[in-house]
């Protein structure tokens, strides 16, 4: 069934060069070989896009929306055989990956609504003045996508940030053609994705080149899809290291290019005092629930606990080392992620002033074991360590000497795509001033919950100042992520016949602000 | 009445290192002394902004723009003196320097308005919906400013563009603080403008750090600005290798920001065959007047015409011609950019294929003189110096084979501020397809008008793709303009007491996007 080529937009492709992907839980090569993407494959991927770049970014919204639907339909199809490829590939548990798919099509439905509803092309109009000294012109404008878009699959998440994840839906939804490069950790998971998003291009009668998978092993193919001058920006889902490496590429073009990057976060949780004397316990349990779901791998796995110490934390501490027993041992994403976890855990239990409070249950060699290290705030300022991301099932409690020092340590953390704070009413005067710094922070900030879990929705930020991402000023999730992939145009003294039909005279069914007043 | 400090929040600061401004008609040296601003002025002025920046960003709105309508009418009492200072250090006319003055305080009293509209804050709620599997928690989104803002004056509008210009009047609306980088060859207007800033600073009780304006000569000055930690982002006009500077600066930072740059653009101008045939002679006067207006110096400036070759285009060049006769030379802004227009426009003129088709008056060694140039199609493709900017009053008139090589050289260009479309009704049909090319490579596309001139609207775009600014995702004209200085923010299930005013339930005045639906 899977034949492992590249999709060159109508092309399938297939190089001499191949890789396999591995069993997460086994460590053995799956079938069959996949083609390793050449530099003329990347070109001729990145061509089609350009060509058809004017074609799909000038479709009617209801035929773009239309689109996103059908690969929708043609995704959820794929049904227990993606589910099946993705559990090999990634490790992850079958409901989780049911969910993911429910939430990948459920996103390119959203962003089907979101097109057609229209607001995100923020349409203006200001008509002439001609009492005025100098005349004043009539001027429309509406966002226009911004062209070919580079998107890299995520490991974590071989659904919903891959493929046909959020920065496909979001730039497919912005009139972009999209270029992913695949991860090669799940590249029999993305040749089922890809395949269902090119029957519905063809279906709908768009060119080919609006979609193209390009899968390889090397950064030397990500570097070269950056540079292409034809790619106009990039999304990506994935390690600092990786991040920094294509903002470089990207800022070094003849013409650069904005960057995307969803890269690293710990996600400081701050347990008020009020809150925590009346809950210690439950805050316990629910923070191992937190901190291992998924084996610990997502961007918004809580990494640091902030608390006064006491006898309060003490209570919370006891009750997360009782609940790490019970965690069961789960696969990693891939035999390179368990290593980089226990070597970092490693590191971390050696930090001066780091004890570990816990563990989950041992498992497999391929499956990470959760666990919990508690520090000092004295320590912890002392050692720049204890504040990088470790990706897996691991976490820090900060027993801080009062909320001052708390206020020091989150003032000094580097941008977070979240930030928590547990409370009840008695903590809410301090709380406040807790929310103004966790706004200069964090992208999300939330209260009285867990950071996993990301809804896609409209209000959702999932983004944060750097290195969180390369750039705060948006989302990689949620409706506004469209804006990501825009840029507005302005119409002046342009005759009626020959303006966008959303920016005529009479209503356009779109929300526009007409002489500064939003009309409907 | 000048005393040539720094302003670094509420302190005036003066170096032992000086400099003076020249009189760009006599090339005289002009009274007082200004002193050229250290590191530690600099730092000064960024740790102020960062201290002031949580009190500032946080303000009422309509306290913010009291603040912005307070400067307006500071700056709008300045009068004569400011007048006279700027025509001195400028050597632009007391008419256009009277007009600058009515654009720059109308501009805050715009942004003003547009920060009580509200809109720009992008309010959207999604209210909890416990019903769902899982539940989804309750997300509410608005846009906080960046941080401080570097702003770097630009030369050629010592008021609209520099000290209290768009950049600052957009970061201040935005509710970031601003660094502004004053221009070397006008500190006396800079000094009379952030005089008239700072105490509007102190009138309204905000702290000083607010605003600073540090005053130099040198490259290192804006380096060490743009590299400042608190430094969150940055707004600049000016020279293509000065903004391609900066950016390196940005992008190499521990921390990267963002840079608005509006770097360089040639705005051609297309005359369709069926205008051209109807009104050649107009067309080539009014051509004129565009090129030769404040001499050239424009980033608006028309620097390339292309038509069709044939009796119709002769005749407009005829026109041409004969009206750049009556041109009276004009002082340039600087000795240094006069000397800059006469070595470009010399080397212009022996490009192969280069002719010159007529100039205007000749002036006294700081003026520049009119001049335009003609060229035919293959000889602009065979030679990139053609599409090089000349700032200053010069402009080459392409006679094209036919439609299909204009189309060609269009798409050949790199990304400009505007490109215009001169045609009447016969030329719909083919005008069309110029748009969707024109779109992708300018940011304002005009029809039947001349790209000097930039409306301070809702509607205006000013910007364009890459070199054009370096971000075409955003505009330095117009109310846009704020949300170049915003990051959006996500409250997730926080208590009612806690969240922002505006984001509470019962309508705040302000439309919003409450469950995904536009609510007022």
């Amino acid at each position: 069934m899977l034949v492992g080529s590249n999709f060159i937009g109508a092309e399938r492709r297939t190089s001499e060069q191949k890789f396999r992907a591995t069993d997460a839980a086994t460590g053995k090569p799956l079938e069959p070989d996949f083609s390793e993407a050449t530099a003329d494959d990347v070109a001729a991927a990145c061509l089609a896009a350009r060509d058809a770049q004017k074609v799909f970014g000038s479709l009617a919204l209801a035929a773009r929306a239309a689109f996103l639907r059908l690969a929708a339909d043609k995704i959820d199809a794929l049904g227990d055989t993606l589910t099946m490829r993705a559990m090999q590939e990634s490790g992850l548990p079958e409901a989780r990956l049911k969910g993911e798919r429910g939430r990948t099509v459920g996103q390119l439905r959203l962003f089907a609504d979101e097109i057609e509803q229209g607001e995100w092309q923020q349409l203006r109009i200001d008509h002439a003045q001609t009492g005025t000294t100098p005349p004043k012109p009539d001027l429309r404008l509406r966002m226009i996508p911004l062209g070919p878009v580079a998107v890299f699959g995520a490991s974590n998440f071989p659904l919903a940030f891959s493929v046909a994840g959020g920065d496909t839906a979001s730039a497919f939804a912005a009139g972009c053609c999209v270029v992913v490069k695949g991860h090669p950790a799940h590249p029999g998971t993305s040749e089922l994705v890809a395949g269902a998003i090119a029957e519905a291009v063809a279906e709908c009668g768009l060119p080919a080149g609006v979609f193209s998978l390009v899968n390889g092993t090397s950064n030397a193919l990500g570097e070269m899809l950056v540079k292409d001058p034809r790619i106009a920006a990039v999304g990506f889902t994935g390690s600092r290291a990786g991040g920094l490496a294509l903002m470089k590429h990207a800022a070094g073009r003849p013409v650069p290019i904005p960057v995307y990057a969803e890269m690293s976060s710990i996600n400081p949780v701050v347990l008020m005092p009020g809150r925590l004397e009346e809950a210690a316990e439950q805050l316990g349990q629910a923070y191992v629930g937190s901190l291992s779901l998924g084996a610990g791998q997502f961007c918004t796995n809580p990494g640091i606990v902030l608390a006064v110490a006491g006898d309060a934390l003490d209570r919370f501490i006891q009750a997360a080392g009782e609940t790490l027993k019970d965690v069961a041992a789960q696969t990693m994403l891939t035999a390179g992620i368990r290593r980089a976890f226990e070597e970092h855990t490693a590191a971390l239990g050696k930090l001066p002033g780091a004890k570990l409070i816990g563990m989950g249950a041992e498992g497999s060699s391929a499956c990470g074991r959760a666990r919990v290290y508690t520090v000092g705030g004295n320590e912890f300022l002392a050692e720049p360590g204890f504040a990088a991301e470790v990706f897996g099932p691991s976490s820090i409690v900060i027993r801080c000497a009062d909320l001052e020092q708390m206020t020091g340590i989150l003032e000094g953390l580097e941008g977070q795509l979240t930030a928590t704070l547990h409370m009840n009413e008695a903590d809410h005067a301090e709380a406040e001033k807790f929310i103004s710094i966790l706004e200069q922070l964090a992208g999300r900030i939330l209260a009285n919950g867990w950071p996993t879990g990301v809804d896609v929705t409209h209000a959702m930020v999932h983004g944060g100042p750097f290195p969180a991402t390369s750039d705060g000023r948006s989302t990689s999730v949620g409706t506004m992520a469209i804006g990501r992939f825009l840029r507005p145009v302005s119409y002046q003294d342009m005759p009626e016949a020959l303006l966008p039909i959303a920016l005529r005279e009479g209503s356009c069914g779109v929300p526009r602000r007409v002489d500064g007043k939003l009309a409907i």
